[in-house]
């Protein structure tokens, strides 16, 4: 579990707001579901080794054997909980923000953190949801992680309709599982083995070629087209995926201030979940951290929860994990800010009462103000100071009388008249 | 557990926001400590009701048995662990707060909720830690409180010491423990059933009259140590505690905005722990709610986890049980604050673009915007506007060409031009 210092707390607390506060500025509403949730609820939709990272929770005087409660491991099932079983009081398209811890009982690795921070938001339709709402939810992510003041993002975008169409096109939707396997983590080994994979399923060499080529393509719009329409012939099966990917991908690139984009069929996001729209975010020149943000469209929410059908799309930033990273290879300014503004310093009890009145006035500004009520030397005091604040303030008789008051930048020594 | 919808979440966030910016302009820094932690941390400290009430928390494929690890049921117990662990990274008198969720498996009441926000700060000094901080954490936690727009509050403040002075005075140390919970105890029942608690103890007809003099002594200082001289005879053994208890309330009585301060030694916040410093705030007015707030002094923090000597003083308000009195009272005002801002509502699709662009402007400006892509008729997207926004701009062909906008206020009906 990741543990952290106050001021490199602070710096991750400025992010989360951050991430909030954008959230919040695309017309998202926020909502917090229990940390502790039924069993059967999570259960409804985890499988493989998501199930076997889940924290099963009970009571002290209860058996181990009546734990119906866990730990959630992601906002999505108790997302999909709260939408069936509270949809009559929400209003739709519910944009929805959920920031908040998860726990995975995951093997513990360097950036994997058992309890870790996503920030998602999600849009639910009730029936149906236009396609725009996809771009929505990939500009407003977009937005929150430029106030990270980051390197360069890319952000690569596919629609697994298009794959879709793309193997009833060649043929091939009886492996459509496996092939979207292969693709999925192509990126993550040489060439020669997803040829293999391929081969292996005995696929004809011609349908291996044109997976291969269809895997590569990338690129604007334009580009995609003509280079589908070389490899098939004609867009007819892809025609509903293009279209999607063409008003997704042109609503972003319309859009003031947006990072590149790249239509790329490598992205694929995993085999269930995601049928419509998906997409990952990466800083240019530092592939090697992975996606910094990912997402997608789901056809139908909460379908272990009700019959009613809720379509979405959403996505979600793993804040603990890239703070990690981020932490790591230096992408971090951890030494700008401190947390508190002001440190005042009264020199004698004498005037503890004018710096208390000093500290309210600076409060009622917004600002952060300490007061250091110690018995410690003024140096002591200082030295204390420099390590939380911007600036330090010196109250003795002086001061306290004539209501004059100098602030004093720790980093700089240079003084401001109050 | 308490699960609000996003109009009430958003409300609950607010007062969640609001106490985190007091505490953080009075100096605090913020810390997250792990939501879980090794048991046997955890029960170092915990015991009798906390100790059955605690969530272990064991991993799906591991046997119930090594469960050694289970969810924090308060903020202070981490917070030992943490400065224990950490104190030579930390900046002393360390200032800090946690505003976070803990897990309590009480038996389902109304108001007591299994998972709940505390909203914590604590001053930590090393060795030692002067008594104007003890006024500190009452002022903030007051300021943060003053934020709720609540009814006239009443703090009302003891100091173990005084108790511990007064019992060393009647000769009556040997049954310190059993007086203090009657004392704890007296304001929920009968005079006459403290009387007879007390008389259960053997105690004299003299020491327990002067005991029930003392735990109705309360009003200012000058008042309670008049009242006091007169039950005692002299202040020798309650003075170290007097002398704080005066500090204290100094203090806190010259600071401007500050509600009505009671010395009232019925205040005893539990048999251990606090050693010096105690106090409670009710509503003037609405004494059935109980304390919305509530801490004190301790003498040492960390003694189950290491050596060095951590004394500090703190205080928490419940939120999530404060919310829910405080809305069932009908002190919450439910209706005012919407989520979002604008919602931006265009005609048709053509005017997708210039909405996107609209809202980015606003959303500039900091504000909350949502732009509604549905298909549905304008009436219906009116309705579904009225309940997340206060205001909402049609943009159509003539908006989009004019680039001039009008905003008509939801709940009132009256327009303004952007």
């Amino acid at each position: 579990m990741q543990e952290l210092l106050p001021t490199e707390q602070a710096i991750f607390d400025q992010l989360k707001q951050n991430i909030s506060d954008v959230y919040h500025h695309y017309g998202f509403l926020n909502i917090e579901t229990p940390i502790i949730e039924r069993t059967e609820v999570l259960l409804a939709k985890a499988g493989g080794d998501t199930e076997k990272q889940i924290y099963m929770v009970s009571k002290t005087d209860e058996s181990a054997d009546s734990a119906d409660q866990a730990l959630r491991f992601d906002h999505t099932v108790p997302l999909a909980r709260y939408v069936a079983e509270h949809n009559n009081d929400l209003v739709f398209p519910f944009q929805v923000t959920q920031i908040n811890r998860n726990f995975r009982g995951e093997r513990a690795q360097r950036g994997r953190f058992r309890e870790f921070y996503q920030c998602d938001c999600d849009i639910i339709g009730r029936e149906k949801l236009p396609i725009t709402y996809d771009a929505k939810v990939i500009a407003c992510i977009h937005d929150a992680l430029k106030t990270f003041n980051l390197p360069e993002m890319k952000i690569r975008i596919s629609n697994r309709k298009v794959l879709a169409g793309f193997l009833t096109a060649i043929d091939a939707t009886d492996k459509a599982t496996e092939i979207s396997g292969i693709i999925d983590h192509a990126e993550k080994v040489p060439l020669e083995k997803s040829r293999e994979a391929l081969e292996a399923l005995q696929l004809s060499a011609d349908q291996i070629e044109k997976i291969i080529a269809f895997m590569f393509t990338k690129g604007d719009f334009a580009t995609i087209e003509a280079k589908l329409t070389e490899i098939l012939g004609n867009l007819d099966t892809v025609r509903e995926g293009l279209d999607e990917l063409k008003e997704v991908f042109d609503i972003l690139n319309a859009k003031e201030g947006m990072s590149d984009i790249e239509i790329d069929f490598m992205i694929i996001r995993g085999l269930d979940y995601y049928t419509g729209t998906v997409y990952e975010t990466f800083l240019k020149d530092y592939r090697e951290i992975g996606s910094i943000s990912s997402g997608g469209r789901y056809e139908n929410l909460a379908n272990n929860f009700t019959e009613q059908k809720f379509p979405g799309v959403g996505g979600s930033i793993g804040l603990t994990r890239l703070f990690f990273v981020l932490k790591e290879t230096g992408l971090l300014n951890m030494t700008s800010a401190k947390p508190v503004d002001y440190v005042i310093l009264p020199i004698t009890k004498n005037e503890f009462a004018a710096c208390m009145k000093l500290a309210d006035k600076l409060r009622a500004t917004g600002k952060n103000v300490d007061i250091d009520f110690s018995e410690r030397k003024l140096g002591d005091k200082f030295n204390r100071a420099g390590k939380i604040a911007n600036f330090a303030i010196v109250v003795g008789e002086t001061e306290a009388s004539s209501q004059k008051f100098v602030a004093k930048n720790l980093e700089t020594g240079e003084t401001i008249e109050l």
